[in-house]
Formats: C-alpha cells, structure tokens, sequence
C-alpha cells in the first residue's frame, strides 16, 4: 500500500464518518456495550452501525447480524469478538472494503506460541485494510469528539480539549493519561493505543499527529520501538513541523538486569540504546511517568525558553526555597533581580522591601492583590534578568485560583516568556483551572523543574543538533566508499583488526610480525626505542591472562623475551605458539575505548574512557548509525564532549591539550566502516585507542574485530 | 534549664490545658483571627484566654486587655504581634512563668542584622521561658484535636490521624504537607514548624516525637541542622526506639554551586555531609519532596520489609509493567510464582492461566470479584517466594475502591508482609480510601518504588550499623590517646606530615631529609632500588608544578638530578630549595585519597580513588566524626564499599585482592588522630595511599597537613 492510501486510512481511523461495532451489546455495563455508548455519550455525530445477530436494535440504532448486512462500507470497524473469532469478521470486513479496524481482543502475540500463530492469521486476512491492535483499547480524537474505546476512563462526562496527542502501547495507561490530564486540566487532542502493532503501529501515529492541525506536541508511552529507523524519520518528520516530541520508555531496570550478566551489556544496555535514538532524533525522554504530561503540558503552551535564568515569584518562602532548590539541580539559575528590576519592584510594594532584592521573589499579599500581581508579574516578564517565571501558589492564592489565573492571564500576552505555576498545598481544582487558563501548574517542584528542562531541551535541539542530524546523511554520502573486496573472514587477529581500522583511516601502532627470535630483534632495531611483543593468535582473546604481553624492551631483550613468551603461552593454552607482534610503544595521551554495539535497535558506536577502571564508573555514550551512514564531525564530538571525562581531553588540571581532531576523524572513520561493512561486520573494538596531545593524532593500540 | 524541665515544657505545647492569644482579633478571615477560630472550630477543649485592649469579647470568650489581666497562668501563649511589639509580649508572658509561647511574627534572623538583633532581644525577653519561633506557623497537634496556628490548611473540616509526626523547617510546608497527607488518607499525630529556631529546634521535636505513643515514625522538612550532635544523638534515640525518621532536605543543589568554585568542596560539598550524616544514624533520605509522605506513610503499617522480592497483583498489563520497572530501578526484584504458588492461582481461576505464572500476576477479574482477590492475596502473602506485594488498581478497582479495600483488609492479618498499592486512573478517593484502610496508595510508580527502599532500608540499618553506631563510642575510647604534645604547628612539610600520620598510626613511605647530591646518593644506597626525589617545602603545595619530582632514579643518578631539581625550582619560585627528600618507590597497588573535611556540620573523614581522574567521577565518601572519636572498624570498611571503585580493592578481573584490613586500619587510624587533635588540626590529606596486595599492608606516599 501507498504511503498515501496508508495516511489516508489513518485519517479515516481518527476522523471517521461512520463506525461499525461487531459483537456490540446492548448492556453499557458491558466491555462490548461500552463502545457504543460513550460514542453517543461524548457526542458522535456521525453514523454508528451496531453488529449482533441476538439483536435487532441497540438504543436508538437499528442492530445488523452480520458484516454482509451493513448498509454501507463504515470507515471504521471496531471489533468486539474475541480471539478465536475476530479474524473472521476482519476478513468479512475487508472484503467490504472497510479502510480500518479496531481489534481490541488479547490473547495474540502476548501470550505465547498459539496467540502469535492468531496474530499472523489476523494479519493475512486483514489484507490490504489496516488494522488497529489487537490487543488495543482503541482510540480517543477528543479535538473532534469522537471516541472509538471501551475504556473506563471514558466514564468521565468531560475532557479538557488542547494540542496534546498521545500514542500509547499500553492500554490501561491511556486510560490513565486520559483521566490525569483531564484532572489536572491539560487539554488532549487524540489519543492512540497501539499495543501489539500488528499493523499500524508507533510512527503511523507519530506522523498523523504530525499531520494533525490541532496537535502542537505530541506525547510516547513506549514499550519498545520495533521499527527504529522509521521512528527516526517520523522524529525528525516532527522536529521539522516544530512540534516536540516527548516520550516515556519503560524497560528502563531491565538494562540494569543485563548489565550485570554481559561484560559489553554493562556498557551498553539496550536501554541506553533508546537513550541514544531519543538524544539523536531531539526526542525528550520524560525521567518519570509523571513527566510525561508535566513536559507536555509546558511545551503545549508554545512558549520558548530561551536561557536558563528563572525568577520564582512567591507568597510562601518554604515553598519558593523547594522550587529553587529543584530547579537548581537541573542546572538552572535563579539569580537576584538587577537593579533596575529590583526598583520597579519596590515602587510596587510598600513596608519591608528586603524580600524583593532576592529571588524566590517574596511578596506575602500577591495572591489576594490582583492589581499588586498584574504590576509584579509585568515587571517580571520585561526583566532582562530573567528567561522564565514560575509562580508559587500557596493557600491565599488557592483559595480563589480564578482571581489569580484571571491576573496572571492578563500579563500573559505581554511577553512571550514561559510561565509555570507550583502548587504547594494540595489543591486540585486552582491545579486545573490555572493549567486550562494557560499556565501549566504543578503539584511537585521536580515535575516543575522537568517541565523547564524540557522546553530548554527543545530550544537546544531547534538550535543546534537538529542542522546537524538534516546534514548526516549528505556527508555520508559524500566519502567514496572504502574498497572492501579483499577483506579476511572469521575472528581476526590483532594485527589483522588493525589492517582493517587503518584502511577505514584509524591510525594503529607500527607493528611487525615475526615467528622467531632473531626476526623480533630485527624489528625491535627498525622501529627504534622501546618496544612491547605481543602473541598473535586469532582464537586467545586475552592475550596477557596466557603470558601473551611484554612492555618496555629494549632490542637486546626481546629475542630472549620471545622464547620466555613462547614458553609461558604453551604452558597456558597447550600450543606452542608460532607468531608474534613487535610493536612500537605509545608514550603519553590517555585511553579510550571506540568499539560497535549491536541491538535489536540498530548499530551503535560506542566511546568510553578506556583502562580498568572505566567499566566500574559506566563512563560511555552511544550514537546509532543513521541507515545512511556513518556520523558526522558534530555528532563524534558531541559524543566526546558528554562524556565525564571529557575535561581529561581539555587541559584538565594543566594537562596538555589533547589532539580531539584527530578523535573525532577516528570516530567518525570507525563509524563510515560499520555503516559500510554492515553485516559483514560482526564486532569490532579498539581498546586501547590513544589520544595524544594535539597535533600528535591517536594511535589504536590493540583491537578485535569479526567479520563474515 | 534541665532536660526534664525542657521537655516538661515541650510536652505542655503540645498538649496545653489552656492557650492565651496575645494580639488576637475578632475577624476569622485575618491571620490573628485564625487561631482562636480553628482551636473551636477542630474541637479543642481546654480554656482560650484571647488579649486584645480593644475587644471586649471574642465569640464567646471573655477578651482580656493585657497579659497582666489574664485570669490564671496559660500552658502556652499564641503571641500573634509584630515583631517590634513581640519581645514586649514575651517579657511579660515569661514574668507571669507561662512555661512557653509561640511566635508567628517574621522580621527577625532571616532578614538581617536588625532582624537578627531583634531576634537575640526576644531570646533575651524569654528568660526560662521555651519559645518555638519566631517566625513559625506554630503547631498541630492532630492525636488530641489541638490546633495553635493560624495556617490556612487548617480550613479544611478533617484530617486523618493516624502514627506520622512531622517537624517541618518551614511553616508554609507544614501547612502543604497537613494538607497533602488529609487529600493522601494519610494520618498524622503532630506538626510543628521551628522556622527560626531561637530555642526549641528540631531536635526537641525528634525527641518529644520519640516520647509521643501516637507517633510511630518521624518525619522531617530539613532546610539546616544547626545542632548536628543533638540531632545525631535525638536520631540515634529515634532508632533505639524502633521510632524511624524520614527526612527530606533542601539545599542539595547548593552543593553543585559549592562544588564548582572549591578543590576540596568539589568532592565533599555541604550537601553530602549530610548524607553522611543521615547514614550514619539511620535516617531515611527522601529524594523528593512527595517521598517525605509516601515513605512515612508505608512506614507508618509497622510492617516490616525483610527481602527485595515483590510481588505485583495487578488487572491492567500496563500499569503493572511500569511498576515493576520502577521497582527494578531501585534494586527490587519481581520473581515469577514459584511452582507451588503458580498451582495454587491457577486453581483459583479458569480460562487462559498463561499470565498467573508471571510477575505482574495479571488476573483481569480481581477488581471486581472480592472473593477471587482474597483467594488471591491469600495465596501471594502466604508464598514463600514474596516479601511484600504490590497491588495495582485499574479502572474496574476505583470504581469500587470499598470494596477492594474491604477486601485487602480481610486478608492483612494473614501476614506481616508489606502491602503497598498503585492507582493506575485519576482516582483520589480510592487512594485516599485505600491508604486509610491500612494499604498506602500511590499515584505515582517511582513513590512506590521508593516507598518499599525506605521500608529496606530501616530493616537494613535496624540488621546491621544500628548496633555499630551504638559501640562507635566504646571502642574509640578504648585506644589510648597518641601523644601528641609535641607536635610541630603551621604548614607542615610533607616529611613532617608523615611523621605525623605515622605516630598514629598510618604507614609511610621510607624516606631521607637531604640537602647535598652526596647525601642524596648515601640515601638512595640505603633505601635500596630505585627512588623518589622530592622537594621538601613548607610553602609550596604543588612540588610538580615547580619541577619538584623525580621518580625512578638510581643512586648514580640522583646526585646530578638533585641539582638539576634545584635549578628548576629556583627558576620557578624565586628561591634556591636547600631540602629535599628521597623516598622508596611504592611498586603495584592503587591509589586512594584518605583525608578530613571540616563543614558546619562537624569534622568528616573522605576516602576516594586517587589519581587524576577521581575528581571527575566524584567517587568519594563521607563519614562523620561521632562526638566521642575516631570512626570504627565497621564503619571505615562499610566506606570502601560504598564507593564505585571498590572492586579495585576486591580482586576486580582477576587482579590482586588487596589489603582492605590494612586500609580499614589506616582509615581508623587517621580518624582517631582528627578526632584526638580536634580543633588543632586544621587540614590533613594522604593523596595518594597507596593499597598494596593483601598482607602487604598501605603506604602513604604524600600528604599535607596544617596544624595550630
């Protein structure tokens, strides 16, 4: 199916014109009389073909017994049925010609062998129709009214309409957003619930919410993303409408379970693999459940921040002194007014000034003064001083929360400064009514904070990464391609992995291989100075655990060293070995690891600080390969840069500058060669790389790789 | 005062047989009409003298003109002046031996020096007389009805009772966590707000809290302990008492501004010692606000956590998936049902049984069926394979919250198992009636989460360091003292700081004080192998930044290297060097910092890797000083362990196990010489310690130290 016939079925699903409901009862109480129901509840008004063959009527609409019966071809089917029956009715629906169904029954691929067998007969005799689900508790367009699910939550008379979309791959959970938002007065505009994706599935929805006029920012609950790369394009599809993506992942302690087992999973978990999709496609990745709306909820305003300097207006100290703190740990500031700010305060109040000269910004009557308020917030939002405001409510102002909105409303259109609002005694309702009037309001300071960190992420994102992931792809494309025909097979030795980073333009160590004594001091003498002598084996990984590695020789040392080696590695693996590698030594720079990390999201590139204590403190960060090719400059860089011991590479302490260049062109030659090999290459990691000081270059020093 | 007269005094605030209001007013709506108006309006009992020279009566209270006037002797005096006016009010309430008031006015310490001027006045007013305040929101005392403030959360007609006492630093907090707890269902005994803490403070309360039978756990809004031996030992009572305290404090991101701008605060800044503090006697840490109420209240069931394998019982997939990922997050384990627990669910249910041997234990019905849930509790509290369950609560649960609360509670006797639930939906009756019913709701999985690690925790601390803290005393005043009469003052050199760390008790590196190239070859000849040259230099801290080291020389090499040194130095100081040390070279081990951190909170002993990178990834940690000496042997090893590079010291792939009793003793020993040396010592640091193969002991091989 085209792209076109593919949205325009989506389109259909979330705005449909007339909805069939196979297996519809005819008992509201019920799962299956629920549809229905709430259709005419929240106030359908197109039209609804119910499907019983016990019943002739359904309320007021006439009951059809089957499919074939149905008067015309709905553009929406939702079917009630359970496992064992829905695929008949899927394939009576198509034959109909119905662009999509609803399959909201379980016991498919989430159950095990027999239900996955389901899935796949469900999937066939949907044909060319697309199919929502199984598994799904449907879908709810509240911009239009249109609510195509039994959930629960749909038991509520009213929802707060607003640019929020949500897709879910949970159920129960849109159920729960759906009630939360609606508590808290943020405004949806439709939510999805994609659960086993048969068919339409995540980015489907990311797009058509992309499409969709009524929603500026779109919401993910994510349980696994099963086709990356289109979730990469409908991503970056999203950033360039300008409309921000925020996602929670579950599965997050799941990569602490498998760090403990795996040595590369300790410092590359699959986990980290979504950490690195989100940082790459500007996708904010909410921390808590809670974030999820709390970001939204903020970015749903429209208002940039642009800087990091937020003023905290507040009647209540403890509460100002909490929020500050919270803010303070995401890295905001929350400086004192200047001067001038602080003048224009003072002529507003009178009495005891001193609380003015500081921020949190104490004045004790705001919440029951709307003309002090509207004064205090117009100096606040013309301040240079500041990037944002968030406003602490305490029991004065929830006790008339209208007064307050009402004033805090007036002074919004007077800048275009992001406001947010702490709720600090419990108080639903002021919650709501100031989040509905336009100033998302919090009943946490670290949801506040959240919030905040979020709308910085997306001005950063819009700033600068973004350019950068549009480019990633031409630059790729431009290198010619490295000529890869002669290349061994199998697991390589050292100095073949080397062979292979320095055709892709990563510089190694000068080496030889020698066999005996004589030959290892003829190399020693051409590569001058100190050398190290390496057993060179394709199948012994740990060379120094057999005795396999000697540093520092001198040419006179090193044939006597080599019968000593040779000696030792029998004695550990039982062969007496035949090759070894006289290599020169690397002085100076510091260690790091560059290797490839393979998930089922895709190939990774993975930098660390290299030597034994790395693993203990997980010092490492991970780009994916974009399908088109190796990463940019910008993005090796960036990888180095959010690295904890990044300052190791920057004059840390007096250190010399390191040559980071030289880095970042061995990052992204690493990369150009995994994207290039693909599945040739089966692993790969040099280990250490040296990064010396600028001007020097790096040098590999030892590596694996395994190529098929 | 003594303490039997101190808590005399405390026990008659919060419990007084008759309140006098200084400066009260006949309208409810102002904030000294207030607390007359909620005394009646939450039932007090006792008598209620109202003093105003302009009312004649106040409601149906008889309103005196003056202190002087008042009929007989108030248990406690509401003074609700300004603070120009309270210390007149005080003086005469002290002068009639009112035991103690409470003062509401702000203007005092946390405003500036006339602020804190007119604080030490009414201190001085005050005389015998307790004050709690200024600048307090005063108390509430929920167990016997009794309110003395005038917060506006007080508006609400009823709050839960129930076993939480909270102090809280702030008053605007008391009044949001009163307010939140009542929303929550969760019930407290008593609130008080110290705020100024000119007399009674925080640790008055913990331990009035500890004497209180209401309360069962203690529960803490910290903004700064400025008594942190009194709240250690108050802690330490709470913790004998079986009493646990939560504590939630501000100022933790004031720790990442200190950390920038000092050397030292960059690895021990303010906020840590806290954490070191709470470790060290047992206090749980909320990382967030909503934690305080959410660890207190699972706490507050009395039940005991004694394994991290949690059962999941949950009608909605989703829901159930996101707590079981938070719960990972924090270290919990969520087992599938053991064979024998598996048989017995799936007796209890027909149809598709697949979910019941998972974890989340997935029984669509439950919610609805009471006599199925209790089947099912049964079973789960009755399994071996479970320490605690988590119920999850969908749509179909808060319909019907009675009755699954109903039914939990028919199955709590069962066992002594922790029983937390989650609510999926927007439901906050449900929560609220749940938690009441003795099953602590959540609306929130990481609150969940965090709840069951407090509920650990106290399990964990009452196993294991309770009992050492309680013999730290013991055993540090066992050691006889080191005689330490003669020690030299000012900046020591690094000889002399080693002589120093010697005496008691820590090993160092060999070393000669030298002055000629002759004398530096006698001293390399002497200490055998190759060796370190160093200038020797009271003044300059940094020897390497002026070419003050050498390593790896020969005794053939030394004497010319040491002129070379001289020169270097000269050149970078201004001043030709006259002494320098030639020390043994320390060979393998890792290197660790071990030092004191001095902080308003006391003297703090720091152990971390060594090396350039340490600083970087801020693996560092902290222990007190008790008041009674050096830190134990326990305590010493249990700071190894907390850090991240740890397994360096426990034979991390397959290198050398260490000498970890050799560093437990070197760390007791330096704790004990800052313990012994208290004020004289002013600063003190091995960087680095170097850790050598078990059996071959520690060697420090620098350090610096300043004595007065």
């Amino acid at each position: 199916m085209s792209t076109d016939l593919r949205s325009e079925a989506i389109s259909r699903l979330l705005k449909p014109r007339s909805v069939a409901i196979i297996g519809a009862s005819g008992d509201p109480q019920k799962t299956s009389g629920r549809p229905a129901a709430y259709l005419l509840k929240h106030g359908y008004a197109g039209k609804i073909f119910p499907v019983n063959p016990k019943l002739d009527r359904i309320g007021d609409w006439p009951c059809y017994p089957d499919i074939a019966a149905l008067p015309e071809v709905p553009d929406v089917a939702i079917v009630l049925l359970g496992a064992e029956r829905a695929h008949v009715a899927v394939r009576g629906l198509a034959a109909l010609g119905t662009p999509c169904a609803i399959v909201l029954a379980s016991g498919y691929g989430e159950t095990g062998e027999i239900g996955a067998q389901r899935q796949a007969q469900l999937l066939e005799a949907a044909g060319t129709m697309r199919l929502l689900g199984p598994n799904t508790i449907g879908l709810v367009n509240l911009t239009d009214g249109i609510v195509l699910s039994p959930s629960g939550a749909l038991e509520m008379d009213h929802f707060p309409v607003g640019p929020i979309g949500v897709v879910s791959q949970s159920g129960g959970i849109l159920g729960s957003l759906l009630s939360r938002a609606a508590a808290r007065g943020v405004g949806l505009s439709k939510l999805i619930s994609t659960s086993n994706e048969v068919d339409l599935e995540l980015s489907d929805f990311i797009n058509a919410l992309v499409d969709d006029d009524a929603t500026r920012v779109i919401a993910l609950y994510i349980e696994s993303i099963r086709h990356p790369n289109k979730f990469r394009d409908a991503a970056l599809r999203a950033s360039r409408a300008g409309k921000p993506i925020v996602a929670f992942k579950i599965g997050r302690s799941e990569a602490g379970a498998k760090a403990a087992v795996s040595h590369t999973g300790a410092l590359a978990g699959t986990d980290r693999m979504y950490d690195a999709l989100f940082r790459q496609t500007g996708v904010i990745r909410a921390q808590t459940f809670s974030d999820l709306l709390d970001i939204s909820a903020a970015l749903a305003t429209g208002r940039a921040l642009h800087g990091k300097r937020i003023a905290i207006l507040t009647s209540t100290g403890g509460a100002g002194t909490l929020v500050s703190d919270s803010l303070g740990m995401l890295g905001f500031d929350t400086p004192a007014p200047d001067a001038t700010t602080a003048a224009a305060l003072r002529a507003l109040q009178t009495g005891d000034h001193a609380a003015l000269d500081r921020n949190p910004i104490d004045v004790t009557l705001a919440g029951l003064e709307p003309t002090l308020l509207r004064g205090i917030l117009k100096v606040l939002l013309a301040s240079p001083s500041y990037d944002a405001l968030t406003i602490i409510v305490g029991s004065s102002g929830v006790a008339q929360p209208e007064l307050m909105a009402g004033a805090i409303q007036d002074c919004l259109p007077l800048s275009d400064k992001p406001v947010l609002a702490y709720i600090s005694p419990h108080a639903p309702e002021a919650t709501a009514i100031l989040t509905h009037s336009g100033v998302p309001a919090f009943m946490s300071a670290e949801s506040c904070a959240a919030a905040f960190a979020g709308m910085l992420h997306v001005q950063q994102w819009q700033a600068g990464y973004a350019g950068d992931a549009g480019t990633s792809c031409t630059s790729a494309i431009q290198a010619a391609p490295v000529d890869a025909s002669d290349l061994p097979t199998g697991s390589l030795n050292e100095a073949q992995a080397k062979q292979l980073f320095s055709r892709f333009g990563v510089r190694c160590t000068r080496e030889l291989e020698v066999s005996t004594p004589a030959q290892a001091e003829q190399a020693a003498l051409s590569l001058c100075g100190l050398v190290v002598l390496k057993l060179l084996s394709n199948t012994v990984t740990h060379k120094s655990d057999v005795g396999g590695v000697a540093v520092g020789l001198s040419a006179e040392q090193i044939g006597p060293r080599l019968v000593r080696m040779a000696h030792d590695v029998e004695r550990a693996t039982g062969e007496l070995p035949q090759r070894f590698l006289v290599q020169e030594m690397v002085a100076g720079g510091t260690e790091w690891i560059l290797g490839m990390h393979r998930d089922p999201l895709g190939i990774a590139i993975l930098l660390g600080q290299g030597g034994v204590t790395a693993e203990l403190f997980q010092d490492t960060t991970l780009r994916l390969l974009p399908p088109e090719g190796g990463l940019t400059q910008l993005e090796a860089l960036s990888m180095a840069q959010s690295l904890k011991c990044w300052p190791l590479l920057n004059g840390y302490r007096g250190s010399p500058l390191a040559d980071v260049s030289a880095l970042v062109n061995a990052i992204v030659a690493f990369s150009k060669m995994a994207a290039q090999l693909g599945d040739r290459l089966v692993e790969a990691e040099i280990n250490p790389l040296f990064v010396l000081p600028e001007g020097q270059g790096v040098m590999a020093a030892d590596g694996v790789a395994s190529l098929r």
